[in-house]
């Protein structure tokens, strides 16, 4: 199993932390401003928010560790076989940065011979930030943060950010998992994975997310005692499917993986 | 067509903002605490900060204005039938509520003869307030906003909270339309009408509504510029069916219903 040593914890933390703010410095004061919009391939549409923090980002990256790989959602990946990798979100949830919705995040991961160790959700429109080292915790905002004891379907909040990232057969067996729950709501793209791991909701479920998706959040989920794989119950890793369940609880997290499963 | 005069704008809406100030003193201090929550006869879920938040409007209008008619979520209608009314939602979004989701509002309106006048949406968490006097204009955070000037469907951004809340039929004519849209999103509750009232969406179609749930919002939205009506293209009073299309501009309204109609 791979691990930092706490002094590369340290580090690391310190230099992402420190890159966060970099970005917020720079999204946050054009959220809500005029920004040119342009559709990419995948009619996602991308800003040159989304440019302008990714290339930042990788600029600071490249600077202080030349020989780690990056992957990131505008400009692609490279050294993805280093034996430590970054991978960036510069703007989670672009349709609401450009909405003037708040619920917009940055998205950072170290992996460590592709495993997820250190994950950073932050959402700079609400001021809360979440950091997840694997094996150790998550905070929200410095403060230590955990998962709710939810056990049972019929107990958990579950959200999804839209029915629209379901194929046909993946809805149907969303549609049947997330009526079970006590209840099911919708929005919030990354938001919705630092809310559970704030113990806030029980459960999310996704799917047609990109490695950029979900890679930083699997720290904040794990090391907040939480458990999120994906719809086959596989860890997270840079080659992960995009079907995406996490879960408060091992056993929450069991039963949402059975009935995903069923015919 | 209703009025009121600048003197009576001017008291009702220095009264309802110390209100809507009290409000927030109550509710927000216990966001993200643990609540008791209790099903309604509908299965929506209700609190103590619901009730209490309520319950102190309903004194604060009742002391100043005992000739006034109120219209509640929680205790019900009294006078409704009076010059003047108020409707209050004391938590638009319980659900957000009690998943620490930070889009709950309070929803406050004055009707007179039927008619709303005044409307104030009210974000705690976000610390975001808008404030319309139809015919007059809207606020947010005391800056006058407008609607965009999105006039057509396929470059409209249209939110809806949840597709849960659509009949069948509804969601097949939900569906054809949001289809037709430059985006669809979902999530928000009464939030999708604020930021439509500050041009950073397009539209909002919703269904199964109640009237303190879109007393408030009408003013908001009319006065910022735009168009709301049921589906059918009336105007939103006391006893409207629930159904709800919001625009920016009265060509994205029409298309709107015009989409909805169809068979």
């Amino acid at each position: 199993m791979e691990s930092l040593s706490a002094a590369e914890r340290k580090e690391f933390e310190v230099f992402a932390t420190g890159i966060a703010d970099n970005a917020r410095a720079f999204s946050l004061p054009r959220f809500r401003q005029p920004v040119d919009v342009t559709l990419k391939g995948d009619m996602s549409p991308v800003t040159a928010v989304d440019r302008g923090v990714e290339s930042m980002l990788r600029e600071r990256i490249g600077s202080a560790w030349p020989e780690h790989g990056l992957l990131g959602e505008e400009y692609g990946a490279t050294r993805t076989d280093a034996e430590f990798v970054w991978s960036i979100d510069p703007i989670d949830g672009t349709r609401s940065f450009i909405s003037g919705w708040p619920l917009w995040g940055t998205l950072l991961a170290l992996l460590r011979n592709g495993t997820p160790m250190l994950g950073i959700l932050d959402m700079p429109a609400l001021d809360e930030r979440w950091i997840g080292h694997v094996g150790v915790g998550t905070t929200m905002n410095g403060a230590r943060c955990r998962t709710s004891g939810c056990t049972t379907l019929d107990a958990a909040t579950l959200y999804t950010t839209t029915p629209d990232m379901f194929t046909a057969d993946e809805w149907a067996r969303f549609d049947r998992t997330s009526r079970a729950a006590y209840t099911r709501r919708f929005g919030g793209d990354c938001y919705g994975y630092g809310m559970l791991a704030s113990g806030h909701i029980d459960a999310v479920i996704e799917a047609n997310l990109m490695p950029y998706d979900y890679l930083a959040i699997a720290p904040v989920v794990q090391a907040a005692g939480g458990v999120i794989t994906d719809w086959e119950g596989r860890a997270l890793g840079l080659d992960s499917g995009g079907r995406v369940v996490a879960a408060a609880t091992p056993a929450l997290h069991a039963a949402l993986i059975e009935s995903l499963a069923r015919d």
